[in-house]
């Protein structure tokens, strides 16, 4: 392809062009290999789930601002809209919700099941925020979240937020963007207010910025989404859990910037997985 | 991971186990590197698009009944849900569209362009559709499809599905299924008087059926993309285009059934993919 070799932008959702759907490759395998070399299994997570599912994690207690949910078309014969012009009515229910993180799915895949104690899942999915406004592949409607994370003991949860640290500092260094490594805070427990205690006590939440840009970051959760869900360890214990994950557009866009085109950006990243790993 | 080493299925949505998952990536690797041998280059379409963008396909006139569309919640006190049931009512906008088929992306990629007689483009994306109910992976909610897909003059869009044709019939030989190749009926050409006499004429859809599951198929679009995305070929004339499409799961379903377990069916898909390339 020649002329049309570039990327579209649709009102914040993205037709990513070979060269960067290369480079999105490039990186994804990088982050998913850390996963591998440490015992990570992958699962494939469906991109909607039912919004009771989602609810579970307090998505809707949390953040419904951020939230789209879906439905089927009613049968009525403003359905059939050449223009694809619909009003809300003429969805008959609405009980499909787009998710807005990638770990939901390890969760959901887990409930009710019992895990050894230092279990790796990765996984990578379609992400969806409603946000004010949309900037290029800074800020989509609909971007990939690639993330590993571990369930089991606390020590393991703790440990893996550690050394996946380490990885993400080491690896920004080596594709040479500057990062900073910030505390934030966690959407999920802030409006409960033990949860909000325990945050004050120990930070849950981690970002690597790039110029402000979030694009990884490292969460503890505790136990919470092993209780939510069920989830328990060989000794019957909850499962403690926790992430790290990676915003695979804004890599992208960080990138892009810093090494001029998306080719030299994939050779940058490919040589650097390779230096990464032995680090 | 051990017990819970298991397909999750959520009422037509799945949660892949880590051994479907690595045969998912194998097949598609498998159907992907078809594309890439014959020069394809790979874009990353999203898994959400605005209706008014769909729409130029007649999505909403030939099949509103299959379609989901999906909006914002909107800011009222009701839609902080701790379970997650909502009205539509309380949905802001309905001016997203979930894709029912993969191909559109590279329509709406390659809108306003020109391309070389002779373009290949592969992709793969997560599809939906509203049915009246869900069976496995034989029948989802939301799946994903591969396709490779031809754009330029009307010979290069025949040649292309006469190819991969037999490409997709000697895979399906090495993998030891059953394949039957049968004349199906494109809703993109049903309800248009013009067009269905014109789909009288030459046949523009085969499926490739196991035990009458259609987990492939080629079709002939002429140049109704082309028309609809003012797609032009170097000479300017409108591009015609036809596709290949793999419906993963179904792939999944059929070879799991066959081999035993997804692992022996993956062995035997790798091997395939090998001697298929030479063939």
């Amino acid at each position: 392809m020649t002329e049309h070799d570039e990327l579209r932008l649709l009102d914040g959702i993205a037709i990513l062009d070979p060269k960067l759907t290369e480079l999105l490759h490039a990186l994804d395998q990088t982050f998913s290999d850390w996963g591998f070399e440490n015992g990570a299994q992958a699962i494939c997570p469906p991109p909607v789930y039912r919004t009771s599912d989602l609810a579970k994690f307090d998505v809707y207690v949390n953040f419904p601002h951020l939230s789209f949910v879906a439905g089927p078309l009613d049968a009525s014969p403003e359905s059939q809209s050449k223009s694809g012009s619909f009003s809300p009515a003429q969805i008959q229910t609405a009980d499909l919700g787009l998710p807005t993180a990638t770990c939901f799915g390890a969760y959901l895949f887990l409930e009710d099941r019992q895990v050894p104690d230092e279990t790796l899942i990765t996984l990578v999915n379609r992400c969806f925020r409603h946000e004010d406004h949309y900037d290029g592949l800074r800020r989509l409607l609909s971007f990939q979240m690639r993330e590993i994370v571990a369930v089991g003991s606390y020590q393991h949860a703790r440990e893996h937020l550690e050394k996946f640290g380490e990885k993400v500092t080491a690896f920004a260094e080596n594709v040479d963007i500057s990062l900073d490594k910030l505390v934030a805070h966690d959407p999920f427990f802030e409006r409960s207010g033990a949860r909000s205690r325990m945050q004050e006590l120990q930070a849950v939440k981690h970002e690597f910025q790039s110029d402000g840009l979030a694009i990884a970051s490292v969460n503890m959760h505790r136990n919470f989404f092993g209780e939510r869900c069920n989830i328990r360890t060989g000794d019957g214990a909850v499962a403690f859990t926790s992430c790290v994950a990676f915003g695979l557009e804004r890599w992208l866009s960080v990138l892009v910037d810093r090494h001029g085109t998306a080719a030299k950006a994939t050779d940058r990243v490919l040589d650097a997985a390779r230096v990464t790993v032995r680090q």
